[in-house]
This record gives C-alpha cells, sequence and structure tokens, in this order.
C-alpha cells in the first residue's frame, strides 16, 4: 500500500526517460502519491527531474513542487519562465503557492504575480506574502468555508457546495456578521445534523479559538497543540476574518522546529540535512568548532598558568580532562532541561528558588561523583588522600557551578528575547570546560598550597 | 480570548476553595476549556485540585482528566473507586479511556472495566489495552464514521447523522464491504455535494491510505506527516476495519519523540520534566554522569601512563582538554545529523560513501582549526614549530576518528534494533574524548619521540 522507492524502481524509471516513453512514465506516476512523485525526484538527476515535470499534469505537478526538497525545487524554478511558474502555482491554495512565490528573487515575484490570471487570487498572495516570515499570517490560508449568520441550514448547504470545491478539506465553518467580523464557528457535522429551515444564528457555536496575524507560528502550533485543533481561523486587529491555519502545517513546523533545536545543541551554525554537500556541512559545523577551538586555546593558557604545580603534583593535570567533562555534561543536561521548559511554557517559579534546586541537584549529583572518584582514585591509582580530597571538593564545586551556569544562561539569552537553544552544545560545554579548570586548580592551590 | 493563569486568579480560586463556595467555582469554570482548567489543576495543591474534580460535571472532568500531568493524575485516580473512574471514563473517546486505564495496576483495570455499564464499549477498551505500546493499535480510537458501499446519499446521510452523535469530529468516512473490510473513503464534503440517491458504491474514492494495527506508532506519524493526513484508519490482517488515529495524537507523539531525542542527547536517561522533584532530576541524571565518570577515570590512567613525557614536554597536558573537547564535539556533530538522518530515512547511499565523506568533512574541518591552532599557538605562546606540528597533526587525526566513530555508532546501534539517539550526547563525548587523549599522546609519541 505504502509506496516505496526501490533501485530497481530507479533503474527503470531511468531507462524510460532515456527511451522517452513518455506513455509508460505517465503510466507509472498515475497511481502515485503527489508526496511519493516528489521523493523520486529527489533521488533523480536534475535533468530527470525537469523532464518529468515538464511532462505531467499542472495539476499534479504543482503539488510535487510543494513537497520536493527547497534546493531541488530552486533549481527547478530557475529553469522555467515566470509564465510557466504561474501555471503551476494557480493550481495551488494560497498558503502554498506564497511559500514557494517567497523563494523567488523580489523581481521575478513581481513577474509570477503580474502573470497571474486570477486577481482575486494573485492579491491574495500578495497579501501572504505581506506578513512576516514566523507569523500566524505566513502560515495561513486564503481558502475557507465562510458563512453569515443571516443564512438558514439549507441556503448555507447550497452556497458551501460552491466554495467547497476550493477547498481541499473542509475542517470547520467559520461564522462572521455583515461587517465580516468572525463571530462563531460551526462544523459540517453540526450542520448535517441540522433542520434545512433553521438560521445559522440559532445554531452556530460562538465560542471559537482563533489567533491575531501577527502572532508568532510557535505559539499558533502550542495553541492548536494544546486545543486538539485541525484548524484555526486567524483575525486583524478589527476581528475580521482573514484565513485559516491548518494542522498539517503545523505538524510540519514542529517537526522542522525541533530539527533546528536538535541541530542547535549538537553544534551547527545552521540548518544542515544529512545529504548536504560536504562544503555545507563544513561551514554548518565550523563556527562553533572554532568557538570550541578558542575556548581551548583559553584552557591551554590557564593551565599553562599552573605550571609551577607540575613537578610537585603531576597528577593534578591527569585530572583534567576529567573535570571538564564532568562540568561540560552537567552543563548541557541542566541548559536543556531549562531549554525544554522554556519552550513549552512549564518554567514556573521563582529565579531565587530555581539557583536552590540547582545547587540541591549539584550537590546531589557532586556529591555521589566525588565519593565514587575518591574511593576508585584511592584504591587503584594509590592516590594521596590530600590529592583525592582536592579533585572530590573540585568536582562538587565545579558540578553546582556548573548547574547554576548551564540553568542560567538560557534563562538570561530568553530574556533578553534570543534563542534559549543557542546556549545549549558547544557553548555550555565550552564555558564550562574553562571554568571547570580554573576552579579546579584555584582549589587544588589552596589546598596543596602550590 | 486565550485563558492565561495568574498568581491573582489562582489566589482568587483557592480562598474560594477554603470558603467552600461551590456555585461561584462552578460559575468561574463554566467558560473555560478543560485543557485550561487542567493546567489550573496542575498548578494547585494535591486536595485542592481532587476537590474541583469532585466538583465539575463528569463530561467535563473526564476530559480534564485526560489533559492532566500524568503524576497528578495517578494521585487523583487513586483517590477514586473504580465505580468512579469507570463513571469519568465512560464520557471518554475510547482511546483516551485505554491510556488511562492502561495506568492502572492491572487488577485496578480490571475492576474498572468491568464496572463500564456499556459492554461494547467496555470490549472497545479491552482491545484496545491488548495491543503493543508503541503501535497504531495503542494510538487508535475505536469512534469512526463507516459506512456501507450498498447505501445510497440519503441513507448514508440519515445513518451519518446517528453515528456522528459518537465522534468528536468527523474526518472521514470510510467504506466498507459487507465483510467489513475497508475499500475506501468518503469525505462529508463529498457525501454533501453528492446527489441524495447515488448509490455510496459509485462516488467512494477507492484509494485509501491506511495502517496496519500492529505497524509502529513512529511511522504512523511520518506517514501521517507526508500524506498531509488528519486521520488514518486501520486495519488487521485480513484488511478489516479497527479504528482510525486522529492527528491530535499524532501532534503529541511527534513533539514526545523530539523532546525525548533531545533529553537523551543531553544526558538524561529517563524522561524528566523541568518542575520535577530534584531526586527524579538526579536519578535521570547520574546514570549518564556516572558514565562519563568512568570514562575520565580511564582517561586519568592514560594520562598516567604518559607520565613520562611530563618533564621535557609539558606543554602537551596543557593541550589534552582542548584535544578532548574537539573530539567530543565533532563526535556530538556527526551523531546528530546521522540520528536525524534516520528518523526521517533521509539517510541514502553506501555506507562507504558515507566514510569517504565523514573523512573529507574531518579533513577540511581538521586542517582549518589545525592551522588557526598552530599559529595561534606558535605566535602567541610561543611554542615550538616541533610542538605545534604534533598538536596540530593530532587535532587533525582526532578530528577525522571522531566524525567517523559519531557517524557510525548511531548507524550500528539502529542497525540492530536500538535507538540511535542513544548514541549521542555524553556516550560519543565521553568514548571521544578518551579515544582523543589516546590518538594525540601516541602521535606525540611518534613526532617527539619520548
Amino acid at each position: 500500500m505504502i509506496f516505496e522507492i526501490t533501485s530497481e524502481f530507479l533503474e527503470d524509471l531511468k531507462s524510460l526517460i532515456n527511451l522517452g516513453n513518455d506513455t509508460q512514465i505517465k503510466k507509472i506516476f498515475k497511481e502515485v502519491h503527489y508526496a511519493d512523485i516528489a521523493e523520486v525526484l529527489d533521488e533523480l538527476s536534475f535533468d530527470d527531474a525537469i523532464y518529468i515535470i515538464k511532462l505531467l499534469d499542472s495539476e499534479k505537478t504543482s503539488e510535487i513542487l510543494t513537497e520536493l526538497d527547497e534546493d531541488i525545487r530552486e533549481k527547478i524554478l530557475e529553469n522555467l519562465s515566470a509564465k510557466e511558474i504561474a501555471e503551476e502555482i494557480k493550481e495551488m491554495d494560497t498558503d502554498d503557492a506564497a511559500d514557494i512565490i517567497g523563494e523567488l528573487s523580489e523581481e521575478r515575484q513581481e513577474r509570477v504575480i503580474n502573470a497571474l490570471e486570477d486577481v482575486e487570487y494573485a492579491a491574495d498572495i500578495k497579501e501572504l506574502l505581506s506578513y512576516e516570515d514566523d507569523s500566524a499570517g505566513s502560515l495561513m490560508a486564503k481558502e475557507l468555508v465562510k458563512v453569515y449568520e443571516t443564512w438558514t441550514v439549507a441556503g448555507c448547504l447550497r452556497r458551501i457546495r460552491g466554495q467547497a470545491k476550493e477547498v481541499t478539506r473542509v475542517h470547520s465553518i467559520y461564522v462572521v456578521d455583515k461587517e465580516e467580523k468572525l463571530i462563531g464557528r460551526l462544523s459540517l457535522k453540526d450542520l448535517i445534523t441540522a433542520k434545512n429551515e433553521q438560521k445559522i444564528a440559532e445554531i452556530y457555536i460562538p465560542k471559537v479559538t482563533f489567533v491575531h496575524v501577527n502572532e508568532h507560528d510557535e505559539e499558533v502550533a502550542k495553541i492548536m497543540a494544546k486545543y486538539d485543533l485541525e484548524a484555526i481561523p486567524v483575525v486583524d486587529d478589527n476581528h475580521i476574518l482573514l484565513g485559516r491555519i491548518t494542522i498539517d502545517d503545523i505538524v510540519d513546523l514542529i517537526r522542522d522546529e525541533a530539527d533546528k533545536d536538535y541541530q542547535m545543541a549538537a553544534g551547527f551554525s545552521q540548518d544542515v540535512e544529512v545529504n548536504d554537500t560536504i562544503w555545507e556541512l563544513t561551514k554548518a559545523r565550523l563556527p562553533w568548532l572554532i568557538l570550541a577551538l578558542f575556548g581551548g586555546f583559553i584552557s591551554v593558557s590557564v593551565l599553562g598558568s599552573f605550571n609551577g604545580a607540575m613537578d610537585r603534583f603531576p597528577e593534578l593535570f591527569f585530572f583534567t580532562p576529567l573535570i571538564a567533562a564532568m562540568a561540560g555534561n552537567v552543563g548541557v543536561q541542566s541548559s536543556a532541561i531549562i531549554v525544554q521548559g522554556l519552550a513549552n511554557d512549564s518554567l514556573k517559579g521563582s529565579l531565587f528558588k530555581r539557583l536552590l534546586k540547582e545547587i540541591a541537584q549539584g550537590l546531589l549529583n557532586g556529591v555521589v561523583l566525588a565519593a565514587l572518584l575518591m574511593s576508585a582514585g584511592m584504591l587503584f591509582l594509590g592516590f594521596p588522600f590530600k590529592l583525592g580530597i582536592t579533585v572530590a571538593i573540585s568536582l562538587i564545586s565545579v558540578i553546582i557551578i556548573a548547574s547554576i551556569i548551564g540553568t542560567f544562561i538560557p534563562i538570561i539569552l530568553d530574556k533578553r528575547g534570543i534563542d534559549p537553544a543557542l546556549a545549549t552544545g558547544p557553548f555550555i560545554t565550552t564555558s564550562n570546560d574553562i571554568l571547570g579548570i580554573i576552579i579546579y586548580f584555584s582549589i587544588a592551590k589552596l589546598v596543596l598550597g602550590f
């Protein structure tokens, strides 16, 4: 049932393209879902992909275009004229059309929009392009089913038949007053279970969850997930109904955001994919690695400044990677949980309480780990007690301080309007590495007196 | 419009509870969405939460129960009798009911199910409880709208009015043959735009995407996201329609999975939340920290074994944290991108190609970083050339090897059926730390000859 791309299938397809056997290719793709065709095209050479796009009906290719990888789509669009793009676009829902046109240069955007024959549709797309990138407006589509409170059920059904043709899926029917202001909603189910002669005003549900067109897209995702909504209406300052956002776009958004946070925590400076080129991957990896190198360089200098202790306590230097690694790990744990708490608004209570909690946790973890370390070090490596106690105290202090830093850096970033996820990964690890080493040697100096 | 919990609101509510002003409390909650009430209860003391649950209608409280934090719900259910739980449960959709009953002890499950008056409903829940935890069956609900191909549109509409009352939202109408086998689907839109006397057999869409009841839940999520589905029917081995899965459960699943992967990468051994107790958080953090400590201990021994070089090349030891940190960071980057590639099935091409790609990337990153390090070290810290070259060669080798390890450990885990996300975070960092130090000192020994 589920379509699978096999290497056999790809081989067959390639030879059909070489033979120019168009009828057979069309036949193969006739029953295949556009999302699957998009995956096939991602696998083909660029020329072959273009060949197939030009071969298939524009109704199908417009759907395929929306599903393609952005870089392949970009290349395909470069090879189409403004008029050809307009032909593809006109079959799409306004939100998909606006997304794709938005990827073009401003000058080409202009030309494609001018090439659209349907003036109203062109105006809708222009409107959608005018909203901020991360706003509800950028996610919404203009297609929706709208009824006036003064209509009857029968009249409503008749008119909906007309409107519904343009709308892929009818989630909710929005009820507006004569000024186009959103006043409620109606489900198709309500409508078909109502009597024909009833007025919409009698049967609609006046409670409807909506979002403002300038609302942040992640906030929209939270609201839709919380209230289990499949579509949400979007209004402007005057409460006039502008469009609706559907859950499929929210699913994509949630997945993209999760991927982005994960990559940020892993130390990528930009969005990458496993199949990107070596050059793209390196560009995304190097910035954080250079930062980490710079941090490492500081730790080299710090260690160098404690050079004098090397003669008497060489073992001290053996423990530096251990202390640094523990500081890094603890810091990442603390920051990750705060980043998640911030992301789902579950971070509650005062900062002072949060501080006490982190200190308590750090102390608890630190004491367990220090006890393990001390007993292992003294039993197996035969370290003197004084060295053991130095390392143990350092470990506890480093863990507590790394927890506090890991906790408060994301909170501070968030307060300043910076994505707190930036604080996880290399940033926290590197700063905690350095700080860990400084604390460790300072305590050692105090205890051992060198 | 969106309900906000303020500390004022909570204070007012608490005093109303203390005064026993039930009418006022009921009035406050009358217009509030159950998801919001659940959030309010999460903020209250346990006794206060129970008080409110007992006060509100069972129709509302059953919805609230499904939205509550698991640990609070657990406590509340402990305070209710099997009969009382059955009262709450019977208002829920079967999937929610099964999820909640599934949290009880086996013996209590039995008693709650026996206390349900509706025999068919009880049987549905028993069936749902019988499916594996991560399967499509565990996600599905028995509620759906089903029509036979032999019905007419008019008859269909009449019967749907009956069925639809039980179904919160009608996504799709599933069409079955007389053996209850799934043969197609119909949207409400299709139905209301069809003529009354038409037969379902003439108008239904025979292409319907479905999943098998034993399909893995993450696979279901991928399919629904890929094909932009809001509901998907679930069938058994004989293609008999068993239930349907709706997108709201998939949204929750995607969010949970993303949270889990993120936490695993950050080094938590179990699912935690920012507001968990210190004890729960410590329990989740300690296992990986102990592993990291153990790894650190190995690096101490490795460094100890190169003790002899300390007199002549003390600077070598200053660089260990830097080398270890770079190995850790590179390893995390490589593994994160593979884990993501595996998660969204985008990892393609042979393992050998992947290996070459990682070596190329490692070389590119390594050379840039080594050049930076060498020039900085020699310029600012006045290191001798031979030491500089040692550190540079080590850094390049360590980066390449860390990339390879970071790439292949998740791939190997995945092949063995273990969650590859386990490989990110502390595991990769720790093993790369150790390996980095070994490689570094081995190269140093070779170049400097100690």
